[in-house]
Formats: structure tokens, sequence, C-alpha cells
């Protein structure tokens, strides 16, 4: 007995790896109900070698669905949301809408999978920065409780969506045959270039996607005692996030010991090799499951402090698939 | 009456741009040198719009100059250096190879320009990313002594020379051509990718780059109480640095005393539209002299400490304007 299961965003970066994380995982689906704006209904996509016709997404989509994965934005999910709880289709959202709502979990399986099964028809999916730093944050806080984390963000184009990854090819390719390009997607030339995260600005200096990582983390964790200050900066690279986390502790925790935690953790891959100053890269990562972490080292500026390298799929564990997970706690 | 100048390594990144930096600051040049390997020898470059043909560098190479711009790797600077400062030229270093001798001074010239007329033959450049930190901390420090640093860069493929930007170009072209290529500058692939800074890798698990900043600083600033930990990244960045810094100070420095500070500072431009989340970026900053910042904020997470944003021309502030800078200062 399987799920009818229905995807909003289906066409999107995200809405392809629903699909994919769906077939790899044999997610029990018995029907797959693929739902996009009008625009792109009738676009045809495989799901286990079928194809699935995708259909405009309207209020009386989710009838007699158990699971609906949305990723079509916040203004989609705020909309759709009603409809969707009131046909008792659980709501796994990847957009911002409601991840700090009460009453919302907002789950990282690895971290609180116990939240995931105390939902009230939806749960939030939470920034893919904030998951990705997760997977290796937890298990070092879980044995020494983390003080602040100083956290630098290397996000690749994906956040964005499909069509960032594009103008990122497009404007690059323009670039070396010395053309023109104006950005339509993003704000600022892409090709060649870096510029700090282009989500809207807050009153105290921080962008969203850096107040997102700090608030979403301590939700996640159940601990406001941990602090996470950031700095968000979108280089071109397709669909790999790296960040670089500098972790106060509350008392010392070895090296070692850290290595010793993340190699066993789930979901983490340790991946370096220190003799030939070779750590986990975007190559290394895309198209993985696993968070990939390593170069952790003693900071020589203060006690008590590590640093450490985290490279994640942005697409997968920043999204697709850990909604899917999500979706196992909850219905599995 | 001007000086006969040499320059060893001209056909490089940096040695390209010493001669456009000399130009264009109307440095007093009588007669140039051009000096490279055998390899490079009798190619032809224009200086002030006379052609100019390199000639292969030897011992005899400095006979009548005054000042030799070196940029051709440590191995070259210390093979020439007795040959350089017994011709009576003073030798200004672009390599890594003396900046930590005791009696050379290293000079950021905004910083510490009375160093720079107390060499004994020899002035060493500091690394590129620690010129770039050092003009934005500073005029800070001066203000409000800085405790501790971390900084993440974003580093370009300049600061491994001419052939390292030649292979992201190569390499991102048959990226999108899908075509294979094999890197053999860098370690690496690098279209769009990026990887924790390909520098010797220490016993204490930074890499050579990361301790230049901690070590350089620190000699520049004559302040052993500044402690800066970094993680240096290689991204797909033709020549502009940018630096995430998050600076904890003694004490309260306000954001609007920061950029008191930094506007009126030497060799810095603030760049930034706050309410369009538009800060300085490569793309602004390729072929500036100046070091651009912005984005300053109050971090939320601990008290007396600000973030700021820092881009650098790698080639220019970052190596080449700033070595001709500390000729300026000894001989004019």
């Amino acid at each position: 007995m399987g799920f009818k299961v229905a995807i909003v965003g289906a066409t999107g970066a995200v809405g392809v790896e629903f699909m994919k994380v769906l077939e790899r995982r044999n997610f029990p689906v018995d029907e797959l109900v693929l739902l996009a704006s009008k625009r792109s209904a009738g676009t045809t996509l495989d799901f286990k070698g079928q194809p699935h016709t995708v259909t405009e997404l309207t209020h009386d989509s989710f009838a007699g669905c158990h699971l609906a994965l949305f990723s079509a934005g916040a203004k989609i999910s705020r909309e759709y949301r009603e409809s969707c709880v009131k046909a008792g289709c659980l709501m796994v959202d990847n957009s911002s809408a409601f991840r700090m709502e009460e009453g919302v979990p907002l789950v990282v399986p690895e971290v609180n999978p116990q939240d995931a099964k105390r939902h009230k028809g939806v749960i939030a999916n939470p920034n893919c920065t904030t998951i990705i730093a997760l997977l290796a944050l937890n298990p070092l806080h879980q044995a020494m409780p983390i003080r602040r984390v100083v956290a630098a963000t290397y996000q690749a184009a994906s956040g964005a969506g499909h069509a960032a990854m594009e103008e990122l090819k497009d404007s690059t390719r323009a670039y070396l045959d010395g053309k023109p390009f104006t950005p339509h997607v993003l704000p600022h030339p892409y090709a060649f270039n870096l510029f700090p995260h282009n989500s809207a600005m807050l009153d105290n200096g921080y962008c969203e996607e850096e107040m997102k990582l700090a608030k979403e983390s301590v939700k996640i964790l159940h601990d406001p005692s941990v602090r996470i200050t950031g700095t968000c900066v979108r280089v071109p690279v397709l669909r790999t996030h790296a960040e670089a986390l500098n972790i106060e502790f509350v008392r010392e925790l070895s090296v070692e010991k850290a290595y010793e935690l993340l190699r066993k953790a789930p979901g983490v891959t340790v991946l370096e090799d220190r003799a030939k100053n070779r750590w986990a890269m975007p190559t290394d990562v895309a198209g993985q499951d696993n968070v990939f972490v390593g170069r952790i080292r003693k900071d020589h500026s203060q006690p008590n402090t590590l640093d450490v390298w985290v490279v994640g799929d942005q697409l997968l564990k920043g999204a697709a698939l850990n909604a899917v997970q999500c979706a196992e706690v909850a219905l599995l």
C-alpha cells in the first residue's frame, strides 16, 4: 500500500530532484501528481521509466493525495496550504513561508526527527545553508555545547533555481566569447564573479539568508544558546554549497574527538587527504546525498574553537532529499 | 633625474601590472630592464608606447639599476637577492621569501610607510590577502584595538599566476562544451568549482596562505595582540579577492564610526547601496587601485564585533601597486 504523492513546482530545479529522490529511495509512490504553473502544464517528465504529464496547480489538485512536496516559492506555499491540509494531505514545504511559525515543525531528520511526527499538516524544510551546516554542527553540539559559530558561505546558483543555473552558464559563455550579457534572473553579473547573497536586506544589516541560518538553527536544535553569525555569498558554482565554519564551544573539544563524532554521524562523510591538502569540493559532492566535511583544525586565535569545512549538494540534502526524508519520518 | 628600474618576472601576471602601474603613476623611470627566464627572453612588451625586449635574468642583470621589482617566485628571489643588493639596487620582492625575515621590512604603505625607509636593500611585499585585509583593518584598529579576526576569503585565480587565469577560462569553456579537461596548473578542477587554498599544509592544520595572513599582519601592525584566524578558499574568479572579516574589538566600535573611519582611509573606497543589497564585487573592483569595503554590520552573536566585506584587485593592491608604492616611499 503506497501513497499518492503530489509535487508542486515539478519543473523546477528542486522539483526534478524530488522525483529522482523518491525513485532512488524507493519511496512507496502509488500515484504521482506533477503540478506547476499554467505555463509549464503539459510538460512530460519521466518517473520510474513512465512519462507523467505536468498539470496546472489548482485548489483541487490535492484530492486523494497523502503527501505534497512543495518547491514553488513562499507565495505559492501560502496560497495553497489550506487546500492541501484540508484535503488531508501532508505538506512538506521547501519554502521559507512557515519555517518560523509556531507549531510548524522545522526538521532535519538527522537532528530532530521527533518533531516531524508532531506535525499538524505541515512540515517545513529548512533553508539549504542551515541544513548543510547543521549536519556538521549537531553531532559536535551534542558532545560539547556550541557557544558561537562564525560562518562564511560559498553558495551555488541552484539556490536561486534552475534559471539561475542557466544564467551562470550562459553569462559565462558570453564572457568567454567576448559578448555582452544582461542578467535577468540574478541582480548582478555572475560570470567569474561573486556577490553577497541577494536575499532581502534586514534592518540589522544582515540579509535574510544569514538570519535564516541563525534563527532556523536555534529552532531545529531547540537551543537558543547557540549563536550563529554568517556572511552568505553567492559564488559561480552550479549546485553545491560550501561553508567555512568557525565554531566556539563552551569547553575544549579536541580535533580527534570532532573527527570521531563526524565519522559516525548520519548523513555525513569525512573526505580529505591532509598530506595532499585535498578536501571536499563541489565537484566531489554534486549529486551526493551526504554532506561532506573535513579540514577540522584547532583555531590558533582563541581557546575551545575549531574550524570545519562543510560541502553539501544544495538541491539534495539542501532541499529535495531532506524534504523526502521528512516525509519518510512522518509517514512510513 | 629618474631611475633605472628592473622588473624580474616581466612576462608574468604581476610583471605586466608592474609596467602599467609604473607608467600610470608616472614613476620616474629613465630606463626599464625587463627580465625573465630564458624561455621568455626575446618577448617584446610596450612601456610608455615603446617596445622593450625581455632579456634573460642573470646575476649581472642589476648593474646600474636603482630598483628591481621581483615577482618570479620565492626561489628566484632567494637566488638573486645578493646580486641585486650588491649592485646597490633596491629589491622590492613580491614573493614570500623574506617577508618574515628579521630586518626585512614588510610594508603596506598606508599602514607602516616608516618601515620602508628603514630597509637594508630589500623590502618585502606582503601576501595579497594580507594587504587587502589590512587596508580595511588598520584604520579600525588605530581607532579601537582589534582583539581577533575570523576571516574567510574568496580568492581569485590570479594569485596562482597568469597560467592559472588561463586554466580557469580554458577549463570553463571545456565544461560548457561538454569536453574533458585535465588541470595542469592548479591541482583541482576549477570550472564552476572551488577548493581550500592550494598552498602547503602546515602541522597545525592551517595552510601557508592562512598563516601568512595571521603572521604578516602582526609584523606589519607591530602588534602581536591582533589574532587573525582564516579559511582561505580559491574561487572561480579571475583577478579579484573578496574577504568576509568578522572583527572583535576590545571595546565597542560603532557601525557609524567604522564607516566614518573607512570613508577617510587612504586606499579605501566605501561602495554600497544598502537599500538595494548592492555591495562591492569583483566586477566592480578588477582594475581598480583601491580596496573596496562595505556591508559593515554589528555582529548579533557577541558584543564589540563588526562584520566587514572587503574586495581588492589581487594583481594591483594585492601585488604590483603595493610594491611600486613601497618603492615610492623608499626612493622618492
